[in-house]
């Protein structure tokens, strides 16, 4: 419950924090400094304090944080430790990319399993898995039970899908459609990676530079 | 000066009007109030009117909106009439990914060259475009004058790439990297897309769920 009340904006920089803390750790840094982390990533001591006081502090400022602790404490809150089996639907270029792509492991996750309803697609290889057929799906889930899946099929066959996955035990979306899964559906995880709307973004940035 | 003036957030959410207002044109509305628009999108009214209050409100409350002027001034403060030459460094799956996938016309932009150091994927073709050699990066921003970068390349090239394409021209970077420009550089327009940092996220949202 308490977790829950923690600011969405808070929870938002923790993935940048275990970056960084990683790359000090693999730097060979023991301790930092709330004041030298700051610095390092272009944000305010006092910002950095307040993020981890919502976490309970993780340990003494004076002698600033332990560098390999701290990217652990934020780990277990990220909940990286446990890997979720996650599933992909639609092995298309993006999916492809995405599976190939990503860093599941590191993320908390591990692809099990990559479906696509096209039948050109169905059987090829991606990495070390196959492509299975979509109408597999159900005797997957019961056998492997995957609690995640990746949407990287059109708007309409995630309207249609997301019901069937939610009904196989599916709890969480990484969702890369327009289909607006949090409307319709509670108590489900989604993120939606929204692509377009993130380049029609850097258009406005662009643009309200040029004329200013 | 005033553009820039107005929040962030309120920006983000201009993407996701634009979208909706398409649907509904395609659909064959014509007006829509507030209201009507707040419950399809999962909003109230009340934050609809603040948002387009922020752009001089964009017509009538009391006749609702005319559904294409309103799309259509949208897509004005987005920049979407003006195409932007843009570039893509990095032909990898990510890369090819994003060359093939994404509307760029829609979304104020023209993908105009794609780049490679890889000489096994230099002369490759995606769709029409064939993958140039970076070294090529100068004869072709001096004659094509691309004024937008797609960063699908390492961290550690990017931080070498992004001061020779400033010193090209490129005002906007579209950066999958972890390589923080925004911190580096004033006066760039950075849109971000950590999709490791995306997916952290989920995990997160998934394990809170279940530990609640």
């Amino acid at each position: 419950m308490s977790k829950n009340a923690i600011s969405n904006y808070v929870i938002r920089r923790l993935p940048r924090y275990y970056r960084f803390l990683g790359e000090l750790e693999s730097g060979g840094y023991v301790r930092i400094s709330s004041r030298e982390l700051a610095e390092k990533m272009g944000l305010t001591a006092s910002q950095i304090r307040q993020d981890f006081n919502c976490f309970g502090g993780f340990g003494q400022q004076g002698y600033g944080y332990n560098v390999k602790g701290l990217r652990e404490e934020i780990g277990k809150i990220l909940g990286l430790s446990e890997k979720t089996p996650m599933i992909l639907l639609g092995a298309g270029n993006l999916g492809r990319a995405i599976a190939s792509h990503i860093d599941f492991q590191n993320r908390g996750f591990e692809l099990v399993g990559i479906f696509d309803a096209n039948p050109e697609i169905i059987g090829k290889k991606i990495g070390d898995m196959t492509v299975t057929d979509t109408a597999e799906l159900e005797n997957f889930c019961h056998e492997n039970h995957p609690s995640a899946a990746i949407l990287c099929i059109p708007k309409e066959a995630a309207e249609e899908e997301v019901d069937r996955l939610i009904n196989l035990g599916i709890r969480a979306f990484w969702n890369f459609t327009h289909y607006d899964i949090r409307m319709n559906y509670k108590g489900i995880a989604v993120e939606n990676v929204h692509l377009g709307d993130s380049l029609t973004i850097l258009s406005y940035g662009l643009k309200a530079n040029i004329n200013e």
